[in-house]
């Protein structure tokens, strides 16, 4: 492979020809070889293409960047935004946990595409741009690698992971609409209840996710503030007066997104409760669209030996050896992806919780899973609901079939004849194998016509 | 020991002769002996307390429950919300997921009492309440159990963990505003950092705090949500219509807290999302408190050999083989706290993502896990914040000693020379075991006075 | 109440008149208002007066302690063991993280009771023993309460954990050779599948406890090499040569369990991988309990509208509300307590991995959770064997059913015909609703009597 | 972009023309967009290749494979292993539970490779290999994944893991070596206590690893256990007789490491205790590591108002803003992993408890965290070692200051004047801040002979 050198305050280092990053990002290749090449998340290149931006743009309006500077910076930046120098990023999630290797790998892509961009060839000549004097001018590693994470994250949520949720909540919904007078029998304990609608059960769900999604808002405040100007420990030095409220005000232009700069820029530096915080709710909706999946993969079991009330959509064969098996395989992607948040929920606290006076030096994991566990909600529930929610039918025979097999419509007596009649009938029938009915009247309790009036599925549901 | 038989509709069962509770709580007695007995949360008992009553005031109300029984209910519910029956409630968190052992304890006793407040013997003559059909009237355990366990640990965090946090949040405000002139040096990566204040550093810990309690009220909506109302599982089957929002209105009166009616029951039943949701929280501040005791005792720690910036006061002995020494006892407190909410966090999960179809039925480990943690949360906060933040004092000198020699304040200089000037500088300082200034002098690359206006600590803490 | 007054290093303080605890245990019980009073478990206060006597006959035999005081201590340390002293003992797991105060309290009530049994009046006259001095000789709390501790967690897992998950082990074990020959039909994915004996399904269960015994055991050795002899830092300042040994060598015998001296004391005191090693068992076995006890409810789901191949035990009414209704509820004591070890789990794991320097002080916690998860593995285990697994029954009417509606029956074609044509005759009854050999003949792939031959559920588990 | 057809029992899809993948796998393509493409992990690709490859041997030994058919599927398989068709799998983790189209897709790629093999052109001609009859013959995707699974993890932990954490290990037994003559301070609570040496202290991290290795050691036979010849449901249907013994040593045999046929294959499929047992050993390196790390950059902190007691080697530039920063930043990447593996661990418990009747659907979930813990650990660990630990070097100078100051060389005193008249020294020389000696002499304690010989640091690390 053909090299150049680059060099740093340490001295000099040979890195591939063909490269934009310089020595820092080539000194993190070699030193960090753990997990595989380039795993720092693209999502917070591409945030940290954003701040870069907004800080050129901020310190060219306060006078300490000059114009040509910033167009240049603007312009690579935007390359990065759009998806073309990804294969510049080689750096890993386990480096140094302030980011700072990934922010200078930022810098040193920016100077030396910008060094091009301007007409010179790469490692020829005098830099156009520096790394740390003109690209990172105002700003440290230290307050740039969590703005970039929070940029990256509070756009993946909005993108994906929050359309991707609501998307499964609106076909739950329908579905809540579409079977609400399907009477079925309820289960509590897993055993015989009293009945409900196969309605009121997807309704449930609905609510669930609707108490997901509020949650998941309710943390996005927190998520929104940012530390760009605070520097190497929060203080801001080395910033020119004006530029936290500006260069937030940039990057909430630039993207889109509602950010404003953290009131308090210590916290922001040396804690990431914020990512703690999202977490939590994703780690909430992750519990939510458990339970969801599993109440569906119990209800359509079967298809003739197991509980069979719904029919979900056969996608692929089941099995490579039980012919003409289907089974309900978007419940168990999705399940799977619940119990990966629940542990990415477990690496974030651990990160969380060990920030160190002025940083918390666990950037990188902390945000990596923030961004899995965003994204696998987001498509999970896209997957789940357009592969497996959207078509579940209703096996009305087997739902009649159960609902008026079971002994629990007993407790509709309860306030006519008391809870210790209602239940000698339900035993008596339990024990002899014979209706409820039959055991009611065997009993003397109540007449034919008197249980024919008080014992209705339909009515038990208060849908009366 | 002596006993009277009671019985249930599966038969006699004997129980102590003096104790309140019936058939059933002793049946749970016997056959769950998991742990400690009587480890089901007093808080819970007195949450039943208040819905038992609100049960009984809204039935009367709405015509289904003479008054007669009422009173009587009320009058043992305030006895037990008084802590006078608390040895009548002998069962364990270990029981049936629903918590069904504990509703009928709570309905047994209650039962049971009144029948004494009424002037009768205990186990004698006609009972004068029936424990399902008065006591229990309109309620399941299935829509009590959720939310005795709402009532209880709202309550929980409103009197004990919210002002518990807040206490600790203005003592450190406090601090902050002390030591607001104070400066000295930052550390980042452990290591050496441009300075700042004692005061900016505290209020670091301030804003964790704001947005932790910001977090949890949050919360706090969702778990003002209850269950009662919806019954077996959630349609609400057996209650008098307009039931379910009276008895909200009843103990939100009777609690002075702002319950609502759940608006969907069944999400209320099947799933806990509102304890996994307002766990997240505590498990968020429990990350914030571990950050900023960590950073108290290294800060503190020596008394020569160590940091040393921070002197924290003296309890108690520290050792029982080293004389004299004293140990940060309260951030080693709390910190234990902290880890137990983690681990509380990953239980509450586990029991949350596990709802089956109509009820989930790991609720009195989830209730018990949310009560550890909101209790510890908040005294642990209190002992913190009275016997070690309150008394925290700055140690001039050494803070002093340790911001004058460091040599990141070269870093004020990248604004005037750029970053690899002021590089060579700290380098060869570091190198040589010489000052900055001698160094940045004996480089040649500024002047003395040059030096004496740009690298001033003050200045970089952005208190300009 | 009544005061005495008792004096450490820092100066006096009153304690309660009756009670043996002196000024450091008062300083710790008004410094920590941490949760209940007396959280430390009494086990550790158990594992202490195993450790004192075991140091004072030590210390003795090396000819630094008097016999008198050897025996006055080993009376006092004797009533603890046999639980006499057990209200001596006020303190919270919520103290200093070396468990220091517990020591201490350990040490004054040994050194004030001592003085009464010497035929002193408590709180008067010259100290027959002082606590720092003699009780605590040759000892810091840095190896003693991390000995303490692994004696109690020792004890408690061969007392309860062990013979509880063997005692469950054994009862499925007897069920599976009971069961070996109802063959019923599998369920991969929650959907049909070939056939398999209700034995062998046992037999899985059988494997799993086996194998969580086995990796129990595997941790049993890092959990029997005790600290003491370490004191303050783990090089032994201040014990006589030989001590470590010997001490290891009396408590072995006094406990009658294996306990050796930690080849490194420095490992030993400033970490608890063990205890970290043996509740990744603990939470292994969590893992498997909660496996064995769902499938078993989801079998016994019913009675009617259910799984329901098997029957479990009616141990209490199921519901305040629905007459006649019966709970899986061991099931569900026994899940709640797999949830809570698996968060223990964590909260153990982050208080292992914080050790810092020369010792690790999240030891109480660690230590109450591993007693608490030793605890409820082996009782619920025995309460769900035996109030559940004994009393399982085969339901065969349903089994039987459920196996020959089974369309997965035709996976016994897959050698004979092809895993295509046998795939077309499942569809094939799947779509028409007929039976497999129905479909087997329409579509003329086989002759009756091959089907009868080729497909025999019972050929089919492997015991041909 | 080009396609030919494909089909499987369900119909024809359309794959890519020049991939070797079939009907199926373009169907999970399709139905599993869920995070990035080909996300299941390549170690159980080659695994599979392993299985695959044993499979057909064994089934040509048993007389129901030809031997053509034999050594098509072997050539492949060897491709496979040798990476030379990484790129025939493009499926996610998040797909069927069972991974059932990883195995298809394994199916499908041999078949069609081995078509082509043969001298076909893809996609065209009678198929040479049927992937259900041939490839998957006597097999199932319930025992072929969890056994790929099992050769994947078994063949990472000894490839990476082992050597990774012996090679820190080594190292660090080194350092303890060649530091065993400086006497240092100790600290306890982060307070100073009583000295020890360096080498002591690093004998304890080397303590802990030994004990972690252990631990994962004694994992190893339950992971060495493999499922294959259980087939659907783990009665081995569709197997010739003797099938289970001889893949399992044709495995051992290919693979060179120990594997055996599971003794229970129920427990086989059906739970994943063993992953959940491996992966608790290594979260308990994990939690070493982390201990043992952040005691490293504690004491490399500084470099002139930190502890400073050791220095470690600069490998970058630390800081973007701060020049000539240098940071523990390997310390940082190592906990970072260790905080990752604390995460899997509960994904890992969480997929793990929740087997179904006869299946475990969590398999590439649970698998995809184990070879990530088991890389990340391994390489971690060399990265650690080789850019940081081999490197650290003692500060001779500051451990002398330090340990010379410290007041709790007073403990060598208790033995000698008792622990109250040793408190008293060394309050009196904290509060005057004057040296240990000269409090003792100012008390009129000891002689300053006395001090001398009985306070000696040296002798107080035992090292008499």
């Amino acid at each position: 492979m053909e090299y150049r050198v680059e060099k740093d305050t340490m001295g000099e280092v040979k890195v591939p020809a063909d490269k934009y990053w310089g020595a820092q990002t080539e000194r993190s290749r070699n030193n960090f070889k753990i997990g595989p090449e380039a795993s720092m998340p693209l999502e917070i290149v591409h945030g940290f293409a954003y701040l870069k931006k907004a800080a050129a743009y901020t310190n060219c309006e306060l006078g300490v960047l000059a114009e040509e500077k910033r167009d240049l910076i603007a312009q690579v930046c935007d390359e990065i935004i759009a998806g073309k120098l990804d294969d510049q990023f080689p750096l890993v999630i386990w480096q140094t946990g302030s980011g700072t290797q990934s922010n200078m790998n930022t810098n040193e892509v920016i100077a030396n595409r910008a060094h091009v961009l301007a007409g010179n060839k790469l490692g020829e000549g005098e830099k156009t741009l520096a790394p740390n004097d003109d690209v990172n001018k105002s700003q440290s590693s230290n307050d740039t690698f969590p703005t970039g994470m929070h940029i990256a994250i509070y756009k993946r949520i909005v993108e994906t992971t929050v359309p991707g949720v609501k998307h499964l909540r609106d076909i739950l919904d329908q579905k809540a609409k579409d079977f609400k007078d399907i009477v079925k029998i309820g289960r509590t304990h897993l055993m015989d209840a009293t009945p409900l609608t196969l309605g009121q059960e997807f309704s449930g769900y609905v609510a669930q996710l609707d108490h997901g999604l509020k949650a998941l808002e309710n943390t996005m405040p927190h998520l929104s503030e940012i530390a760009l100007g605070g520097t190497a420990v929060g203080t801001g030095i080395n910033t020119p007066k004006g530029y936290s409220e500006l260069v937030a005000k940039k990057i909430a232009e630039f993207t889109g997104l509602p950010f404003i700069t953290a009131e308090n820029k210590f916290e922001a530096l040396a804690a990431h409760d914020a990512l703690v915080e999202t977490h939590g709710a994703l780690k909430q909706i992750a519990v939510s669209i458990n339970k969801i999946a599993n109440d569906i993969r119990m209800m359509a079991s079967g298809p003739r030996s197991g509980i069979g009330e719904i029919i979900i959509p056969a996608n692929e064969p089941g099995s490579s050896i039980m012919p003409g098996k289907v089974n309900p395989t978007q419940a168990e992607a999705i399940t799977m992806v619940a119990a990966q948040v629940m542990g990415n929920d477990v690496a974030v606290t651990v990160g969380g919780m060990q920030g160190h006076y002025e940083l918390n030096v666990y950037k990188p994991m902390m945000a990596a899973n923030l961004l899995q566990s965003a994204r696998l909600i987001g498509e999970a529930c896209v997957s789940f609901a357009d592969n497996c929610a959207v078509g579940i039918e209703p096996n009305h025979a087997r739902i009649d079939e159960l609902v008026n097999n079971s002994l629990m419509l007993v407790t509709a007596l309860n306030t006519k004849i008391g809870y210790y009649k209602a239940a000698e009938i339900a035993g008596n029938a339990h024990e002899k194998g014979i209706t409820l009915k039959e055991s009611a009247l065997a009993l003397g309790h109540l007449t034919s016509e008197e249980y024919d009036e008080w014992v209705d599925p339909k009515k038990m549901t208060g849908d009366q």
